[in-house]
């Protein structure tokens, strides 16, 4: 039986999605945990690979199972056996022929920023801190020429080079602010590696005057990462959620 | 030159505001950070304590310094110095009969709650989680009782009968739902040591049906802590601010 799980982390605690020799992954706690509660040796299979530091609030992976457990209490049993910092939150009997990142549709990706003079030590995990006031409104206009299927090359992080298709739609990439906090929400077909935290260090040099928001067009044409903001830090990025058909 | 200082914290980086034994507190950090600014050894006192696991958004600290670092510059050459988890947000000299403790007139702490079948791992150190549905009305209706001065010695930690009053007022103490959080407010001249978190306590089992909300007024006249409920968990409560004349 092939089933789905759906889980929030906290980025913080793991060196990432996938299983790597340098720490402690989410695959890794995962896999561990449905051994220990099924004595099933499985192999997960996420929508996509997070980094270091990134957050989930709906990732979502597949396995195949045997176990008797009923699936809605698997993320009970789960959860008894993972470590602190991931949850599952779902679990759905889906057919053989799904598959978590192949059949994923849409992911929508947030980012977290807050301005203030200082570091909020509350947020020093869950928010990228900057401490110069934004133009949010040349951001937004900036935002609506990356909208669309578009060679998204010039977000992809360098040594990436592969022979694969560089292009991608977005399909909404809205800028809110709340107080001193403003959150980027990106939906769009699929992501290269990187593309969301370049864009957003990319919007973040529109809001300070390095870049101007008709800049997007001759980046987007010229397709060269050297071009584009820096990669913005991991810590304020969250896997939202994937949406399958 | 008496100074006062306002911080933010995370409390689940350090064993509670005052120096212990048994771990890290903010007042040693705080102090080491200091010294290494300015040379000087110097005593900072707070408002009030907190404990491990309680955060701070606005604590307020006076010390007494003879350094010639202007006082709004402090925060930044502190916050240098200071590990992760805890920021000086501002910088103020005050007159040398100022106490932080002493001269504070009401303090506003807040808590947080989120209901939810699985434990949020993105909110597990700042959030208490409930996994079961509440009566926020009722809630809300034991809260009316507790507004004003009252003898609150029914929610003041066992082990704490001294012969000091335990008499305090409380001026609001209000209770929001957002989503699936609930945000519960209390500003008062003055708090027992763990009262707001066994206020908290109580509410949810009021929320729970296990009191009723007139309840309170015999569980306030009754000065019984047996009677009361639970104390909530730490990593839920922030002190917001301190207000002083």
């Amino acid at each position: 039986m092939r089933i789905i799980l759906k889980l929030e982390y906290d980025g913080t605690c793991f060196c990432g999605w996938q299983n790597q020799n340098n720490g402690k992954s989410v695959q890794e706690a995962l896999e561990k945990a449905f051994f220990e509660t099924t004595a099933e040796k499985v192999n997960i299979v996420a929508s996509g690979r997070t980094d270091s530091g990134v957050h989930a609030l709906g990732q979502i992976v597949h396995l195949d199972t045997t176990t008797n457990i009923p699936v809605d209490k698997l993320p009970y049993a789960l959860n008894t056996h993972l470590p602190q910092g991931v949850s599952v939150l779902d679990a759905e009997a889906v057919p053989d022929t799904f598959h978590a990142r192949y059949s994923a549709k849409r992911k929508t990706y947030m980012y977290k920023i807050y301005i203030s003079p200082h570091i909020s030590p509350l947020k020093r995990n869950t928010h990228y801190h900057i401490n110069y006031q934004i133009n949010i409104e040349e951001m937004k206009k900036a935002a609506q020429f990356l909208i669309g299927e578009h060679d998204f090359k010039c977000f992809q992080a360098v040594g990436n080079d592969e022979l694969k298709s560089t292009i991608r739609t977005i399909y909404s990439l809205l800028i809110e602010e709340k107080g001193n906090e403003i959150y980027i929400s990106v939906t769009g077909n699929g992501f290269l590696y990187n593309m969301v935290r370049i864009i957003v260090g990319t919007l973040l040099y529109v809001g300070q005057g390095k870049l101007k928001a008709i800049d997007m067009q001759s980046l987007i044409e010229n397709r060269d990462r050297t071009k584009a903001g820096p990669t913005a830090p991991p810590q304020g990025l969250y896997l939202v959620n994937v949406e399958y058909e």
